[in-house]
């Protein structure tokens, strides 16, 4: 099965982004045929930086290849170093009524927050069709801002295929399994909107100073505490095995350890967990060329797939004469 | 100087194009440096039919390259064959006020003639901008109808230049001094739009028969005949030297000739003029690999310039990463 994920390539990476979608990335490069990108293209509707853009998709390429995406087991590529998106946006366009566009949420959200309405955010979810239905995807992972996006797609390789025959596969919204809320400093999701963030890869001095300052109730240490409401103990826990929760728990519990106790011990996993996460990132950062080389490798690897269904397209609406 | 101008695939050129038209691009080919092209991909905002777009785009090659257009001299391709035109296209977009396309009439004229509004026909003149931008065109020949469009090329193209420093040349429209109408079979201008037009390349019987259709007054034989209203005088002297026309105006004067004589003359004198266009254009039919060979190089050659600009765009807004 094809599935399909783009990413964001905005930023830096928290550990709640690890757990809830580089692990499942990881499975499905396992499990599945992954076809996964970073979306360089899409951010241009919103990024007027051409050195940010710049930065942050490299930043975006280290990121995933440090923590385990494989260009070998998966398709991972640019977005824009397959310009062929582009052509069937085009081509799609012509299949996408004005009015479909008009009721996307996420175009209305733009509006409302101020961004200046020009036509790659009225036309962006052509674009995110032509990047599910070129690859012939199966399933997408869509959360809840992105079902209607999938919802357009779908309507457009319909209307398509109607009127040209079966080109398309019609994708399917791949739902997750709610996975636990994992908190951020404040207790809140963490989020980077929120700003209460871990970041997997940031410096040494930085990330402890961020751990120490998670917001925990005031119980003195010798009191017991409750390991169900605190957001340190759900954090450490990510880095643990059941064994080692329930005794975590135990000591909660028992009273006499304070929450800087356990920070320590947050700090201390979450740094030997991704260390060799880092060194690999270090490593691939000193050879920015040898990146380069491995996302074009991977940019050809999918124009392969990319060209069977746009010649296939091109053909069907007459572009090959 | 760089001029350019999109050829529609619609179907058969008849003699009001190539005089208005034809006779220019071949001069632009010899006094500037001409980028011709068959559009297919704007074919698509208005034609389903993927066989029909398929001929007509092949027609066109031959039409063009029978009358006279020289791939040797200009840059002649077929749009779609250059599909960095979506990608530039896709960058514009981010470019481009919404508001900029509502306004656009030609969005809202083909609304009010029944057409289903996409988003193909909003965003035709973002793709017409990568078209004009993409080869740093200096001058483009505009009709009325497309006098608007140029506007929001330019617009966009200042707006692009300011936001990331000089990038595209900004075109200017070229407007070509009102040649003199050339009549159709009913009097009025001659335009496939009202189906009164003499097909360059139709067979030789229809062709003389439609010329015999020609509207005249009904003054008879023998009386005087006013040359200057008269709509075979106006089409057989496109055919004609001063000399013959001055000579033939006096035969219309003089009285004793029909208005079938004339018509024999123009049937002659036109089936004559195109004989070798004729003679080129069935070389060519009989080998369209030949004519795709051609296209093919002619697309190559545009891609070259093609990526030049496309290459700095990139690198300006952070997709060279």
């Amino acid at each position: 099965m094809r599935v399909l994920s783009g990413i964001q390539p905005s930023g830096t990476l928290h550990i709640a982004n690890y757990f809830a979608m580089m692990q499942r990335m990881i499975r499905f490069q396992q499990e599945h045929t992954l076809f996964c990108f970073i979306v360089n293209l899409h951010a241009l509707t919103t990024v007027y930086d051409g050195e940010r853009l710049k930065t942050d998709t490299m930043n975006a390429c280290l990121d995933f290849l440090a923590l385990g995406l494989d260009p070998e087991k998966a398709f991972f590529w640019v977005q824009g170093d397959v310009p062929e998106v582009c052509e069937l946006t085009w081509i799609l366009n012509n299949h996408t009524p004005v009015g479909l566009l008009e009721r996307a949420h996420s175009y209305k959200d733009k509006i409302a927050k101020g961004f200046q309405p020009h036509n790659g955010l009225f036309s962006y979810p052509v674009l995110m069709a032509a990047d599910i239905l070129l690859y012939q995807a199966d399933a997408v992972p869509v959360g809840k801002d992105q079902k209607q996006h999938l919802e357009i797609t779908r309507d457009i390789a319909i209307k398509f295929n109607n009127a040209y025959g079966e080109t398309f596969t019609v994708p399917e919204p791949w739902i997750e399994e709610d996975t636990a809320v994992i908190p951020g400093l404040d207790g809140q999701k963490m989020s980077k909107s929120y700003g209460n963030t871990l970041e997997i890869f940031a410096p040494e001095k930085y990330l402890k100073k961020k751990v120490m300052k998670i917001v925990t109730d005031s119980t003195p240490v010798e009191e017991p505490k409750n390991p169900e409401t605190c957001n340190v103990f759900a954090l450490v826990s990510l880095f643990m095995d059941a064994q080692e929760k329930a005794a975590l728990a135990e000591r909660y519990r028992a009273g006499g350890m304070g929450y800087g106790e356990v920070k320590k011990e947050l700090f201390a996993r979450m740094w030997e967990y991704f260390a060799p996460y880092r060194a690999k990132r270090e490593e691939l950062a000193g050879n920015l060329d040898y990146v380069r080389q491995v996302m074009a490798k991977g940019a050809d690897k999918t124009r392969a797939v990319a060209n069977e269904t746009l010649d296939l397209v091109r053909s069907r609406v007459g572009l090959n004469y």
